[in-house]
């Protein structure tokens, strides 16, 4: 098929559903259509739980060559938390080959506009969804995450945020139409007339560099908003978790050459060991877009040296729960136990410091004491964990062996409410799996400040005690000021600390999650509709997703003619 | 009048403004609700002429009390460019006073809501429309603009751009709804709800860095960008042009004040000789926006050292026309001189490079030798400026003993074309009246390019030879890379260089104007509808005004309640 019928299918295919992304995005209402079910997969082309695991498997073991040009060596050597040798190969770049021929398909789909590079980009979507099962073994074999949460938050969530971009990159490219005819009344004399066309430009090629734990749902906003933009995208992945962003390089390879663009515009720059490619990449000219998760000191490397280029990072934070009082504390504790737990703290936006006042808080269950909360949370966790088939469906994995190394000195920080235990896990026997632990430091005595205001990233929570709720917020505002907060938690029962709280979130700018006792859990949000960060306090440059995000990855061309 | 009424009131009166200025920045059509016509004012609280010249004269040898806190000085010392001693001295401040001062404010403004603050912006234009004259000769004055671009550019002009800064804040911080209510569906169990609300926040205190030759044309949408997304503004005038924007603070705090929010967020940072303050402030804490025109020295100093702001900068860039074909040459070489002569090419967007083919051009009046071209846009400069009533109003005054210094030692890199002439200013016997030099370069001599390559701002412009259209595009593409443009003009008749010189500046990201022969001038750029830079190459890092300009002034934060 001639590609301008290739491009005229695609419209006719994605654009109810990139119509729906505008108007969520809008509305913040409930949407997706990526389902989260892995029985929901399996018709339409899509593969189910079987083919999705052989698929995965007939991969272990290959070279996988995208037919780059500037290959000039192939590099791997990636291991799975849970133990299998993945022994997958890929290609590494010789960048001055490189960069230069993903440049050279920029005119084209620059030319293609704004709606034929967002149905483009949904259709790359697609042949990922249609592969989610395929995705989630290699997102749990890089990550460590549980097979579940790999294939809902490496599936539908993560192609949720790559649409969300699409979207949002596809609005404020068409704020300003392509054409205009200006006219300025003159008096009595004639008018002045012009014509006045439109350009959306790319800004030059894009670097994403990923992360080791969510490679795809933290890579897709990125990739996907400098793709929709015009830009051409290179993909630098996290050594450990090379896998499910080099498929999803290979499937974007695949629908662009279909449709008619020049397959570089996306390629893959996997890295020799220790060989630091992102700080190369980072500072090339040519690299105009960067973005970014990972540890702080690189992001602030980044943003303090690309100075060529755009750069969106999300470094660490220390998230915080402020404990005042409830009137569900069972329901309280279940959803704190929950969050504490999901892939053994390893997100983003786990909380880490639960701010509990010393003289207790008030709940429907009665009067609690400080140490009270605290054993009854660890009960909570040892409930949700007691379990083994349980605790591995949701602790996954420990990524690597520094977490492993700082959950085992967290122990010595303070007294253990809850001391982590490590779990079996039958099928991988290698896994190094462990449940959280929780440490009850004093907020006031200065030694345990070390402790609290560092991210201490992996299943490790403190309970901190401090003397008031004042303190308590003032705790908070400090926290979120100097280090940063991807997401901040409160329960209270108590209008006035309510607004307090809220009040610090938005002069401190946090992302707030008031009173969560049921099925929604603080470390969690939804494409479309929550925010992912903020982008105004430390732990974030950018928010995922908003129109500051995208707008910056493009500009605008006027040209006026008589 | 209680403040809240106040709001309602202004609401009232400026929503229809406002939802014109959103239509208007979407179709891109001619708009101004500012008029043009000196006669315009004298009605409906507006200061006629007399009144206005009276308003002016009447600040001159004061003290410009804007009652800050943290005043711990007076300065002053501006000399007109036409020669008067303004004698007006402003507040110094204290900044570890006034930064938190202005801080204080910053609440009941966020909580105002994109609306009001929208509107009471929108009060402080039109108060300053009300005294456009006064503006006028305030403009002049520090700037060295002849009374009626000074009237025209420093007043409606000025205002549009701020206008339309305010148009694109309120239609990015209400894209996201106030609330909204998420039912995500669990299958047989009851669904899960959260209701959510967005609140737009402020980055903190913004610092806009104010220029000698636009002070309000250039200090305004940045200005208006930060207030209307609830920052604190602090303006750190350029020490030779205080006075326009001193009074555009005034404004803002008399209207703040009276809308019942703290005066305060809008405040003035004079500055003592040689102080030097605006570096110390870049680089405060509380200072997270800065907008910037000026130097490409200190405006790269900006980008690299103020990590802690969000940085816009509308720098030095070298602007080139491309001379190949016209079909009206008479028009042409209007065009051109006009371009070339208004104020003293003083302006960031004046033609500086004219790129014409060592053979000749072709046009209606037959071909053309480069030699005639040059010689007949010479005769055309002398013609539009030989009277010289009409050339002190199109010139005005050099604004600095710099500009004079460089074109007077522009004679010396060339044969020069047309000399620069003395005139004589018949009000103002001190003011510094120079007509432009236009000097003859060879494109293909290495050492013409120290010249052309660099920016040399005032009324000097090269008439560079080239040896083909294949090299002036190269070239325009070159000048654009490594120095920036603000603008790019080009004359030709034939469908394939235009597609070139298109192409070139869709690439290069600089915005282009075809055959001007008429009243559009390329150095000449229309709020609502045309672009003022691209912020895609060297010369400036943003546009005025798209949405990439107001999206990161503010973030969005999110409260989930169950």
């Amino acid at each position: 098929m001639a590609a301008e019928s290739v491009a005229h299918r695609l419209t006719a295919q994605h654009r109810p559903t990139l119509d729906k992304a505008l108007e969520v995005i809008r509305t913040r209402a409930y949407w997706s259509p990526h389902p989260e079910h892995p029985k929901a997969y399996g018709e339409n082309g899509s593969l189910d739980a079987a083919a999705g695991k052989a698929a995965f498997d007939a991969l272990r073991g290959t070279r996988l060559d995208l037919g780059q040009p500037g290959t000039d060596d192939w590099v791997g050597g990636e291991v799975s938390p849970y133990g299998i040798e993945l022994g997958v190969t890929y290609p590494h770049p010789d960048i001055d080959v490189l960069l230069p021929a993903m440049r050279a398909g920029q005119r084209a789909w620059r030319e293609a506009g704004p709606e034929v590079r967002a149905v483009v980009c949904l259709e790359i979507l697609k042949r990922i969804s249609d592969r989610t099962h395929e995705f989630a073994h290699a997102v749990m074999h890089t990550s460590g995450q549980a097979f579940m949460m790999a294939l809902q938050a490496g599936g539908p969530h993560a192609q949720d945020r790559g649409l969300e971009a699409v979207a949002y990159a596809y609005a404020e490219q068409t704020r300003t139409p392509d054409r205009a005819e200006w006219t300025k009344p003159q008096g009595k004399r004639d008018p002045l007339v012009l014509t006045k066309t439109f350009t959306a430009v790319p800004r030059g090629v894009a670097l994403v560099i990923g992360c080791n734990t969510f490679p795809t749902w933290n890579g897709y906003p990125g990739l996907f908003a400098s793709l929709a933009t015009g830009n051409a995208v290179l993909v630098k992945p996290h050594p450990r978790a090379v896998l499910p962003l080099a498929l999803t390089v290979a499937i974007a390879r695949e629908v662009l050459a279909e449709a008619g663009f020049a397959a570089d515009l996306v390629a893959l720059a996997a890295e020799r060991p220790g060989e630091g490619l992102a700080k190369t990449l980072a500072t090339r000219p040519e690299i105009r877009i960067i973005d970014y998760t990972g540890s702080t000191s690189f992001g602030d490397w980044l943003e303090t040296h690309a100075h060529q280029a755009q750069v969106y990072t999300e470094k660490a934070g220390v998230n915080t729960v402020l404990v005042h009082s409830t009137d569900d504390y069972k329901g309280m504790l279940a959803n704190l136990a929950f969050s504490l737990s999901l892939y053994s703290g390893q997100m983003c936006t786990t909380p880490q410091n639960l701010l509990i006042p010393r003289e207790g808080i008030t709940t429907d269950a009665g009067a609690k004491t400080y140490d009270e909360v605290a054993t009854d949370l660890a009960k909570a966790v040892e409930g949700l964990l007691g379990d083994d088939a349980r605790a591995n469906a949701l602790l996954g994995a420990l990524v690597n062996p520094d977490v492993k190394a700082r959950l085992e000195a967290a122990s010595g920080l303070g007294e253990v409410a809850l001391a982590s235990r490590e779990v079996a896990h039958p099928e991988f026997p290698e896994a190094v799996v462990r449940t959280p632990v929780l440490v009850k430091l004093d907020g006031a005595k200065p030694d345990a400040e070390a402790a609290y205001l560092s991210e201490c990233f992996g299943p490790v929570s403190f309970a901190v005690a401090v003397d008031s709720t004042d303190d308590a917020l003032a705790l908070l505002r400090r926290t979120i000021r100097e280090k940063g907060a991807m997401t901040v938690g409160a329960y209270t029962t108590s209008p006035e600390v309510e607004e307090a709280v809220e009040e610090v979130c938005l002069e401190e700018c946090a992302q707030l999650s008031l009173n969560l006792t049921g099925g929604v859990y603080v470390n969690q949000t939804a494409a479309f509709s929550d925010f992912h960060g903020s982008g105004g306090n430390p732990a974030a440059n950018a928010a995922l997703c908003d129109a500051a995000f995208v707008a910056g990855r493009f500009r605008t061309v006027e040209v006026r003619r008589p």
